[in-house]
């Protein structure tokens, strides 16, 4: 441990302590800080390279803000490993993203400095604007309020309708664009574009020289500052903005851009945004995964890298571990590769997932077809209603999560019109490490009441891989939605022929006479496991992975409803309104009582940890079905 | 009838026979299609505002372009009058927003000239944009497309996350941004005061005259333009774009602004613009209510007027029927000012729904804590979040519809964090006129898998009053929704003391032997009266209002799952995973095996009519459940 001992950071445990450092020290604490998260996320798998992109950032912003009584709000939380580490938990930042461990985002319920909750992208504006209109409200005069947004986050349309609000409410907020031009993958869209132009262009460097050295001489950063802008307005926008039009035209004022990794003069430019009252932002340039030479080079791998050698920057392999079967991800990838070569009608569009999904393999293949919209699922979907409208068949890969922030397009402008939209759920269920923020527990729930959505979930590779065959046949004509989980497969062999798949058929996996097991998705892995061993005690359960909740099979269930008195479900979602509620109104429409139990993730946010724990602690796992099982059987 | 029939009008049964008249008769078909419009909307209500400010826009976009085979997407589509009536549908458009007759918007199944169907905003340049790469994929030359869109649905971040997207992707697309500086209430934020700008400055004059005269007399508005862009694209910015660097950033292609209203100059730019390539934006200036006096002078009243007097412009009084019992809208508003002037921490959210959900009165009385955020139901939801960690009270009221928009929030930034904020879901159920697109059917379902979240529906009016005074109670501290129907109510003596509802309590309303009748919300009024009218037949059905969804009220369900062997649920939302599967979940929890009959909207989209027609539609009025019980009973 000696390594991550910082020369001045170990003396830091918060910002108070920070404020002591001298501001020529700062660049030491800045190198501390950042080796000290290679030395931990190195070990212990985590993000990496947005957090050490914003080392000097994080750095400057407690330095100069008067944290916690300051309001600081981090956009995604990706980056918060350095905020984390200066706000008291240094010594604790070696549990990060561990069962009962800190959570990998800023989590209100942690620690006071962390002021907003995060994890999905392009809310801290909002949440901004919200604190500080709450502030002036109260009468508050002294504290200020800090977003800080990625250029991705800032794609996705919730930043514009904020910026919109914020601009006209004249808020004292300062919002910090920190752009890297990245999100996980590099970032895409005209107003990345934009960003490029900017920072590349002569006026970078006019402002940076002649217009900050020259307020600098005309009042020493004071407070003068305030007062000349105050007075001078027009004047100075004619010279500060000149092609940043963007911010302006949503009445913020706009500074820089300027070197997110000069810490010096980070320090400076802050202290004297300060007191700049209204609306403001600063445009801070910065590298994803600065310092570490592997990271600035591959940013996309080293976004969260796994293990890592902190020395060579070698990852190590996270290969799946029962005989290399393949990550869902690269079964969904290849598949719609092979798909779209023989169906010229196939699309794809990701909203900023390309690697994570693996759709990158289709936008290598046929950049024609395949399209990374930017941090933007609303859009997503919609696009691909249009696209739909004129014959294409769209595969619209959305992490289940993230899907929640384009619902009213599914069902506005996808469903009502029965467009022929395959939605790929990718992340379905307790996705591990990222936690309640990232969990696709609530999706059956919600596209289940959908009307004219098929919805499936796969049990395993191959049936993903023939879900996706079945979905893009021309006689499907409406949404199908496919959701399957994050992680591995059991499948080694899974590139078999595809085989069309019944609509709204299930399926037997195992007869049996005491009780039955109805499962959804990657559940029916659990229950098989039970089975067997239920098998092993004398219980005899029948198993059928239902791979359809919507339609649900009812020649299956009408049986299993006849055959057997007691009747359990299983899924990797939640339990209100989900597979089980199907089920309960199947058995009510039909007018039967048989006794049901319906298993699946409780009505509460559930935490960060591994799977393996998560479905433990949900009672869902192998172990947690035989006993239910058991118990059930008791009782009856 | 005489008066509808237009001079020119009457002969133009589709675009090809406008396509027919010459340029100079342009303005008489625009008045014939205003005073057509006039005619039948005063007598049969509809939008009426939205379709007169763009008569010029409309008769041009089908004059210059090929429609259908180009395709025009109308955004929100309250607009889309003049195009139905120019395509097809003039003699039936008398059966406008009327049960099985003409939808009151742009809907696919209705006519090929509708290529996108919608109602809500800012959904039109992403559709757009999938139709651009559609086309281009399938190698069509000749297809154009056009999005058209008002300054009101551009602040919906859907919009710029396509402008983003569009801007990058160099699809030949043209965004007409249909400019009145209104939304159904006036546009607010940073962006609608940047277009104001835009349209006072100087440059506007300077475009008009010299800049497009100009490229005239260099080519006559011909295929030379094309060609002259193309070589001089940097020169022409620098002429052009001038101070409209808001859209350059996305990468677009800005014109205007020009005026809207003058047909036969907006007929020439359309020409023209047709054969540039990539991106482009219009900026076209318009009134809202154009050409009828009062609805320009008063544009949010003429929005959707209801009958009004086409010559004073009178707008006939829309009361409520049952001896003036207010409509619910206005329970809410007077309500929350009420509560506001006692709490000082309650504040008022709107997405750009001021004077639809009556939080004008607050705006008007408290304009420091009342705000109307925009068309940005996701900003709304995450800016109240904002607001409620610095211990406000948000009172955030969107439609249910519309707080579809913001799911994701509301799981992400509100529920996880359990913060106080109190949810107000205006026109809960089937809205009526509005149709597919409005009808508030799936919040009660969506909203129940939400953790921490408490989701109740009032009966009448005074209920609402008292769920709003107990939302805000300090002793909440976590999210609550109240959901409640769009129209009037049934008690003109509402404002009553306010009393404290206990939580997750419902109350019976009749005693009753032979069935029991659970309804939550509106329904129960229905439920009410089938009662009553059942009673008189000698059957004793017994009904439970029971208010909250979540939590249920055990105590009730407990001693009515013992009492009776059948039981109805009855709400006026889907019967997917809504209240009466939360009923069926706690039957299956607590191993009860009662027969149970969920009433509620089918899982299909309903279509648009009265009310009236739609809930029997639906089964589920005072007959349809009278009619389910003697059924049931009669089979048991």
């Amino acid at each position: 441990m000696d390594e991550i001992k910082g020369r001045i950071l170990e003396k830091i445990n918060n910002p108070e302590e920070l404020k002591k450092v001298k501001l020529e020290e700062l660049p030491v604490v800045c190198d501390d800080l950042r080796n000290f998260i290679i030395d931990v996320v190195s070990t212990n798998p985590g993000h990496f390279g947005a957090s050490l992109g914003v080392v000097e950032l994080t750095v400057a912003l407690h330095y100069v803000y008067n944290t916690p009584h300051d309001l600081l709000v981090w956009d995604v939380g990706h980056q918060a490993y350095g905020h984390k580490i200066l706000t008291g938990r240094r010594q604790t930042f070696i549990t990060n993203r561990k069962y009962k461990g800190l959570s990998g985002f800023p989590k209100r319920t942690e620690s006071e400095y962390d002021v907003f909750g995060v994890g999905h992208a392009s809310t801290s504006i909002s949440a901004a604007l919200g604190m500080a209109v709450a502030s002036k409200i109260k009468g508050e005069k002294d504290r200020k309020i800090v977003a800080v947004i990625g250029d991705g986050a800032m794609t996705g349309g919730m930043a514009f309708e904020a910026l919109n609000n914020a601009g006209a409410g004249k808020s004292d907020i300062l919002v910090i664009l920190n752009d890297n031009n990245m999100a996980i993958d590099p970032s895409v869209g005209g107003f990345s574009q934009y960003l490029l132009n900017i920072s590349k262009s002569h006026s970078y460097n006019r402002f940076k020289k002649d217009v900050w050295e020259g307020l600098g001489k005309l009042d020493g950063f004071g407070q003068k500052t305030r007062r000349f802008l105050q007075k001078n307005q027009h004047a100075l926008k004619n010279i500060i903005l000149k092609e940043n039009n963007l911010f302006e035209a949503f009445d913020f004022r706009y500074f820089g851009p300027v070197d997110g990794h000069d810490i010096v003069y980070l320090t400076k430019v802050l202290k004297d945004l300060k007191d700049i009252p209204g609306p403001k932002l600063l445009h801070v340039i910065t590298k994803k995964g600065k310092g570490f030479k592997q990271a600035e080079i591959n940013q996309t791998k080293f976004h969260a890298p796994g293990l890592f050698d902190k020395v060579t920057g070698e990852i190590y392999s996270c290969d799946c571990p029962i005989d290399k079967a393949p990550k869902f991800q690269n079964v969904f990838g290849e598949t719609l590769v092979e798909l779209a070569e023989k169906n010229k009608k196939i699309v794809g569009i990701t909203p900023a997932m390309p690697t994570g999904c693996s759709m990158n393999l289709m936008i290598e293949k046929m950049p024609d077809r395949a399209f990374d919209v930017g941090i933007a699922e609303q859009h997503a979907v919609t696009f691909s209603a249009g696209l739909a409208t004129q014959g294409m068949v769209p595969f619209c890969n959305i992490y289940s999560t993230f899907m929640q922030r384009a619902y009213d397009q599914i069902i506005h402008d996808v469903a009502l019109q029965k467009l022929h939209v395959v939605f790929c759920l990718d992340r379905g269920g307790l996705v591990g490490e990222d936690g309640p923020t990232h969990h696709g527990v609530f999706d059956i729930s919600y596209m289940r009441l959908v009307p004219n959505m098929i919805i499936s979930a796969p049990m395993d590779e191959i049936d993903l891989r023939n879900l996706m065959y079945t979905a893009q046949l021309d006689d499907i004509a409406q949404p199908f939605s496919i959701r399957y989980p994050r992680g591995c497969g059991i499948k080694p062999d899974w590139k078999k022929p595809f085989e069309k798949i019944e609509i709204g058929k299930g399926r037997v996996l195992s007869e049996g006479e005491d009780i039955a097991i109805l499962t959804i998705g990657k559940s029916g892995i659990f229950a098989q496991r039970a089975v067997e061993s239920l098998s092993g005690e004398g219980v005899s359960a029948a198993h059928y992975d239902m791979r359809f909740v919507k339609p649900l099979d009812e020649e299956i269930l009408t049986q299993v409803f006849k055959k057997f008195k007691t009747i359990i479900t299983v899924e990797d979602g939640t339990v209100k309104g989900g597979f089980g509620s199907a089920v309960l109104e199947f058995m009510a429409e039909n007018g039967f009582s048989n006794q049901i139990k319906i298993m699946g993730i409780p009505d509460r946010f559930i935490e960060h940890g591994t799977p393996e724990d998560l479905y433990k602690e949900c009672g869902i796992d192998a172990k947690g079905i035989k006993t239910s099982v058991l118990e059930i059987l008791k009782k009856s």
